[in-house]
């Protein structure tokens, strides 16, 4: 039995009790939440056994927000060791998960050796590599889409993004937007359903797939293959009748005994997040929910990890549960090592920044102890605690007064007065 | 008469008419959001004088929301060509104020300077450079304290911050706090009025400084003395005292015909933003909010005008109308040049995200035409659209396929993909 299927008899695995203890929730609630498919433990079957130290990691209804970053080669920069590097400097700096997104250079080494030295969980796109593997694209037959998905579970990953939901009925409502379809994978099965007058074969072999993750425990993550790819797409026909049939699939995978998650915008003005959380909470019923972003702004390239850290702060507030980061790279390039650093950061922040807004118990108490060093002018603790130690200590080394004020206020410091008379109070 | 008498009256200024046509608001609407104190319209009679091309801004109801950005030397760091180069580098990426904050070197140079040469206002804090005159901040006299009111306001200062809410009273309250006093010149009165056994003296003398205010038309900024430095003392007993005192400072304010915004926080988690911005808006009337971030977590130094992005954008959304940048030095250090950059962008990105958000006409155009050009793949008009061209055109270039498309994606761009299915369509 794989873990929904244990969850809904009420049954404990030792996932689920690594999870509860971690996140420290009650083990039944956490259960409960997953025979109800609002919780989903990521832990395949074959990453278990490829790497000793693996741990399985909860997303969902009372846990704590999670970030996943992308890494992954393209034509332009295709590296084993550059990737190596960019998944020990996610994991280095909190990610919960990594995709391995590569398309480009040895895609099949590239992704098992980020599973074989990856201690959390790592999600794969398998149609980029199907295509790439076929050359091309308009040839390609539903086993040639099949098989790809197929080698990638039986690689290892734990979660698979299947962009199953792009019928044929919704190219019109394509037609009427700005952008299109920025979605790689929506963009790539629109073509091929064109080309062949074929409905998406994703959706009409949904069954077979389920199959195939179903072996190993691999997780689901339904694509949203028409996210919005700017502000005046957000929220329209194209972007809802995708997420209905994603409800739908999401409703045979749990039926089926398979663990899964949706997939979300995207491009949001900051007035329609709210209602976007909502809508995939109702037509999804509850099941977890992974945004990209969302983006505020259209306006920022260069910045879209802010942009995407104040749409994700205010998506996870109203109920995401799984936060993919977004580099300063969006939009213009691949991320190198510094970006995905600062993009794994960023979401962090947002990821946090959510949890206390939400009243997660435990999550303040990190703000709390800053605070008290910080009124202590204790600068040694406050490094330590800092999300970036490095950079939080090199700017204040940058231009430090020779006393524990720092340059910004000087003698005038705030905190030192407070801290004096803080004193006379008690002496 | 000054902006207020005439707003009051219903009678139009040139200032007004400016602030209308820039903001393509009817002239009726601002009067009338002038008059019952909505809106003010921030622009010195001597800082007109002194430099001919000087631009009146207006901040409030239905306007778009501003950004201001925090300049000035400290004693570790005091050059006045490093601050003039703040003020052009805060003017080229957008600031719409400066406060000019010094506290080292030629303080009076440094201010009369980036007064003389800047097109947009210019904010000071007087009290600082009052208690670095008197050279000892407890045998400070009541005097001293009006004189460097008055020093200020007469060099053409167009706003100023005064503590004048921070009364004797509240000291009390701010006991029971993690971080005590965070606002430089809170903590500076705390420490006088402690000592003196006196209760401030901005407040006792308020009228006085009502009327040196009204002389220039210069508008009062009520400073918020008792922000929260801390999300543990967010929205606490003395945050809200003051709050109450800044309201009836406000009232007196607007009798005197004086121009009045209010300053706040600050610390905030994120779900205390909405109620922050609505007890503001009740308490002072539905005066100009300025708000310091919020910062919505204090684990990130070095990361705080992101933190403060994500606050801000969701302050302005409910109602705030003007929102301070905070840069990455923030809790640091002093900022330097390319600080100033970052926090104005970050600001501004928060500012405009928000400004889409409550619907403001034209405000959404602007992003449209970035998307209208990344669907046509036009990288020289994305560049030129972008807030900063600069580093938009360089992480571009960093590392740029041959074709249209970018590193990210390379051969499988969905933007490509979908520019071909458009093509198709139209022929």
């Amino acid at each position: 039995m794989n873990q929904l299927e244990k969850a809904k008899k009420g049954e404990p695995t030792r996932e689920m009790q690594f999870v509860a203890n971690k996140e420290k929730v009650g083990l039944d609630s956490l259960i409960n939440n997953m025979a109800k498919g609002r919780t989903v433990v990521l832990a395949s079957e074959l990453h278990k056994k490829l790497k000793p130290n693996f741990k399985p990691l909860g997303i969902g209804r009372d846990l704590r927000i999670k970030v996943n970053s992308n890494i992954g080669s393209s034509p332009t920069k295709a590296s084993l060791n550059h990737e190596l590097e960019k998944l020990r400097v996610s994991i280095e700096n909190g990610a919960d998960t990594v995709m391995d997104l590569s398309t480009g250079g040895d895609i099949d080494k590239i992704r098992r050796e980020i599973i074989k030295n990856s201690s959390i969980p790592i999600g794969t796109v398998p149609i980029y590599q199907a295509v790439e593997d076929k050359g091309n694209l308009l040839d390609m037959t539903e086993k040639d889409f099949l098989d790809g998905i197929k080698k990638h579970i039986n690689d290892g990953t734990d979660f698979i993004t299947v962009h199953a939901g792009v019928k044929k009925e919704v190219i019109p409502l394509v037609k009427k937007r700005m952008m299109g379809v920025v979605s790689r994978g929506g963009a790539l099965l629109i073509k091929w359903m064109i080309h062949n007058n074929q409905e998406n074969p994703l959706y009409t072999n949904f069954g077979k797939i389920l199959k195939m993750a179903k072996k190993y425990d691999v997780t689901m993550s339904l694509g949203d293959g028409l996210r919005p790819g700017c502000l005046r797409d957000a929220t329209d026909d194209a972007q809802l009748h995708e997420l209905r049939v994603l409800g739908e699939l999401a409703d045979r995978a749990y039926e089926e005994d398979v663990q899964v998650i949706i997939e979300g915008p995207g491009h949001i003005p900051l007035d329609q997040i709210e209602k976007n959380i909502m809508l995939q909470k109702e037509i999804c019923k509850g099941r977890p929910f992974y945004v990209l972003g969302p983006i505020v702004t259209d306006i920022a390239p260069g910045y879209d990890h802010i942009t995407s850290a104040i749409g994700g702060t205010l998506a996870a507030y109203y109920g995401a549960d799984f936060l993919c980061y977004i580099t300063p790279k969006e939009h213009l390039g691949l991320p190198d090592i510094e970006d995905v650093r600062e993009g794994v950061i960023t979401a962090r922040i947002a990821a946090h920044s959510a949890d206390i807004a939400r009243g997660l118990k435990s999550a303040r108490d990190w703000d709390d102890k800053m605070s008290s060093a910080r009124a202590d002018l204790n600068w040694k603790e406050m490094f330590r605690l800092a999300i970036n130690p490095k950079r939080a200590k090199m700017f204040r080394e940058q231009c430090a007064p020779k006393d524990q004020t720092c340059s910004m206020c000087d003698k005038f410091c705030s905190v030192k007065i407070s801290k004096e008379l803080r004193k006379q109070n008690e002496s």
